[in-house]
C-alpha cells in the first residue's frame, strides 16, 4: 500500500502545508508543476527533501490558474492541455534532475483531476501528454474512474488511489463535496477506516453499505495542523498493523 | 559555421516573427520557454517544426517578466536563478521529447543573457543550473565576454556568437543600442560582412579597426520581414561562399 | 447608431490590431483591462489616442487567462468574478482619467460574454460589479440575450450590439461558429447588409428569412487588414446613406 | 500620530497576515494591488473590513513580480512604470468604491519603495502617476528620504513614515538588512522606542547617539503572531500615553 499528498504547493513568499512533516509519512509525493501552485526555487527545496527521505515523486499538473489554485473548470483545447500537461512534467524532470531524482509518476490535479475522471476528451488529452514525454510514467487516478480503463487501454501503468478524508457514495463515488458529511474529520476514525479497507478492501458507503474500492495508495492532505496529525494517525495504524507501505513506482 | 536565431516567441493569440520562414535559414533554433515568451502549444510546435527541417533546438531562457519580454533587469537570488533556469530547460526537454527532438544547448535572453556576460554572480548561477540539469548541455554566450572562460573552467562546452546586425566596438564588445550605427539595416552589407568574417575571423569596428572576432555562430533575427530577408541574404552570401553551414552541437 | 470595436489588446512587445485605423472608424471602443489582453502602458496610449479622436471609452473586462486570450470558459465563484470585474473597471477607470477621458461602459469579453448572454448567475455576478463601481455604467450586450432584461430590471442602462460580420439564427441568436456561413468575409455585402439594417431593423437570418434585430450599435473587428477594411466600408456606406454616427453614452 | 500596516496581501488560496487583528491597532492600511499580492476578491474582503473599522486605506502599489512578492529591483521605462502605478491605484478605488470607502493615499511597496526613496527617475514616475489619477492622493514615504522634497515640489502631500522594528544610522538612514542588529524583536523594547520617540522626536541610533526623526505615521507589520503582537504592545504603550492616533488622511 502507498500513501500520497499534495505537497511543494508554497508560492513564492506564501507559504502552504508542512512538507518536511508529510515526507516523513508518505511514500509518494505529488509535487506541484508551477501551474496552480509552486515557483521553481521552492519546488526544487521540496524534491531535493523528497529526495532525501526516499519519497517517489510524482507529477502534479494543473490548469494554468495560479489565482484559483487550479480548482476551477476551464476548457482548453486539445493542442492546449497536451502542451500544457508536457511543459509540467518536463518542467519538474528538469528540477528533479538537479534534486537527484526523478518524476515517476503523473497525478492531475483539482479541477483538471475532476474532469478527466469522466471526461474522455480532456483525459486522452492527458494520456497522450504521459505518452508523449514517457510512456513508462505511471497515472495515478481516482478509484473506479473510467479514466482508468482508457488509460490501461493505451498502455499506460495506471494506479488508483482511495481518498482517506471522503465519503463515498455506494456505486464507489465520492459525495459530492457540497453535501453534507463529503468530508471526514475525525482523526481517529478514518485511519480506523483506512485500516479496515486495507486489510478487506471494503470501505462503508455514506448510506451504510459496505462496497468494495480497488485502490493501491491512499491519498492524504497536509495543508493545516489537523490534516498532517490525521495523515499520521493513518500511517501509525498500518504500521502497527503491519501492512506493508511502500511507494508504488520506483524512485 | 552555425546560424542561430530566436524562435517560439508567439504568446497566445499574438503572434512574434516568422518561425517557418527562419527554421528554413538557421541551422540552431534558440526556442522560448515561457518566462519571456511562448506558451506551451505554440512552442510545440515550433519545436516540430524544427524537428522536421533537421534544426538542432537551444532553451531560450529568461527572467520571469511576460509584460516586459524578458528585457528588463532583474535581481532574483541565486537560488531563484538557479531554479528558475532549470525549470525552464526541463519544460522544453520535455516538449522537445514531445517533438521528437532535444534540447542541445541553452542561451539566455535578453537581460538575463546581457546581466549574465559581465555578472559573475548570475553567471554562475546560469552555470549550475546547466551542470545541475545535463552538464552536456553546451551554452551559447556573447563573443568576447568573461562568461565563457568561467563557464569553461566549470566544465561547460561554451559556443560564441557573433551578432550579425550589431556595430562593434574597438575593444570587441557591442555597441550600445542607445548609440548612433548600433544596429545595422543594410541586408546586403550586413551579408558581405558576415561573409568576410567568416573568411578571415575579422570585422571592422564602428572606429574603423579591423578585429578578430572569435566566434562559431551568428546570431540573425527574424522578427520582422526586414529581418528575415536579412537573414536570408546572410545565408545565401555564405552557401555561395562554399562556407560549410551546420550546428554547432548534435541534434 | 454607434458602432464599436474591442481595441488596446496588444500586450507588451506582441501587437494586434490597428488602433490608429480604427479610432478613426467607430464612435466606442472596448478597451482591454489587461486580463485577457493589455498592459497598463499600451492601455494607455490606446486610452491617449481615444480621447483625442473624441471615442467614447469602454472597459474590456475579461475572465484572467491571458494565454488563452479571455475565449476559454471557467468558472469562477461569484464572489471572485464580481471582484474581478471591479478591478479591471477601476484599473480602466484610472488609466482613463490619466488619459483625460473615462469609462462611460462595459462590455464583457470572449468566453464571458457568451457565458453570460445566457448564464444567470455569471450574468448577476457581472450586473453586481457594475452597481457597485458606479451604476451610471451602461452594459453592452447581446442583441436579444436575456441578459439585457435582467440588467434593465436591476437598474442598469443597456445597450445591445449587432455583430457586422456574423451570421443570424431565424430566432434572433448568432449562428455558432462552428457552422459552415457563421462569419461573413464579404466586405461590399457586411456594408450593404448593416446599411439596410440600420435603415430598416431587419436582417436576413441565415435561413433566409428576414427578423428584426433591436440594437442601437455595431460591433466591427480590427483584427487584420481585411477587418479594418470591412470597418472602413459599414462606416463609409452609414455616412453615404446619411445614418448619423455617434456614441450611445457621453464622452 | 498615524500607524500603518500592510495588509491584503493573501493571494488566492495563500494566506498571509492577520488583517483582522492589524485593522483593530492600525488607523491607516496599505492594501495590495495585484502586482506583489493581493487577488481582487481578497483584496475586497480587506477593503470592507478596514471600511467597517474606519481604517482608511492606501495603495500599496509595486513592480509586477508575484513570485517575488515585489521584493526585487526591477528597471521598467517610465512609461511601464507611470501605467503600472496608475493602474494599480485605478484598480484599488474601484475595489474600495464597492467597499465603500476610498483610495486616501499610495505607498509604494517592496523594492519599488527602496528604490524611490533615493532614484529621482523612478521616483519622478511614481509622483507623475499619482498627479496623473488625482493630485489629491497622499504619498506615504520613507522619513529622511529624498523623494520627500520632490513629491512636495511636484504639488503632493507627503507623510513620512517611521518604522517600528528597524535599526536607523546616525545619518537618519534605515541600517540595511544585510548588517546585524538592522531589525528590532523585542515588543516591549520597540513599544518603548516607539513611544519615546512619538513624544519626543528622537530616537537612539544603532550607534548610540540620539538623532531627531521627522516622521507623522509608524509602520508596523503583521505578518506574523509575533508581529501582531508587537504591534498591539506599540499601540497600547500610545494609547496609555495619551498619545492621539488618527489617521492622517481623512477616510
Amino acid at each position: 500500500m502507498d500513501i500520497n499528498s499534495d505537497l511543494g504547493e508554497s508560492y513564492g513568499a506564501w507559504r502552504m502545508g508542512d512538507d518536511a512533516a508529510m515526507l516523513s509519512i508518505v511514500t509518494s509525493a505529488n509535487v506541484a508543476c508551477g501551474f496552480h501552485a509552486g515557483d521553481p526555487a521552492g519546488i526544487l527545496r521540496t524534491l531535493r527533501a523528497a529526495a532525501r527521505q526516499g519519497v517517489v515523486v510524482g507529477a502534479h499538473v494543473a490548469y494554468p490558474d495560479l489565482v484559483g489554485f487550479g480548482r476551477r473548470n476551464m476548457d482548453p483545447t486539445s493542442e492546449e492541455l497536451v502542451a500544457d500537461v508536457i511543459y509540467q512534467i518536463g518542467a519538474l524532470q528538469g528540477l528533479a534532475a538537479a534534486a537527484g531524482t526523478r518524476v515517476a509518476y503523473v497525478k492531475p490535479h483539482g479541477a483538471l483531476y475532476n474532469t478527466i475522471a469522466h471526461d474522455a476528451r480532456q483525459g486522452d488529452d492527458v494520456i497522450a501528454a504521459l505518452l508523449a514525454v514517457d510512456p513508462a510514467l505511471t497515472l495515478l487516478a481516482l478509484a473506479g474512474s473510467p479514466l482508468i480503463a482508457r488509460a490501461r487501454e493505451r498502455g499506460l501503468t495506471v494506479v488508483a488511489e482511495a481518498f482517506a478524508d471522503r465519503a463515498y457514495n455506494q456505486d464507489g463515488t465520492l459525495v459530492s463535496r457540497r453535501l453534507p458529511g463529503a468530508v471526514l474529520h475525525d482523526a481517529e476514525q478514518v485511519a480506523e477506516r483506512m485500516l479496515h479497507w486495507a486489510q478487506t478492501g471494503e470501505i462503508t458507503a455514506i448510506t451504510g453499505e459496505r462496497i468494495r474500492l480497488q485502490a493501491d495508495s491512499i491519498c492524504v492532505h497536509g495543508d493545516s495542523p489537523g490534516a498532517v496529525q490525521m495523515a499520521q494517525r493513518i500511517r501509525a495504524r498500518l504500521d502497527a498493523a503491519g501492512i506493508a507501505l511502500a511507494p508504488f513506482a520506483a524512485p
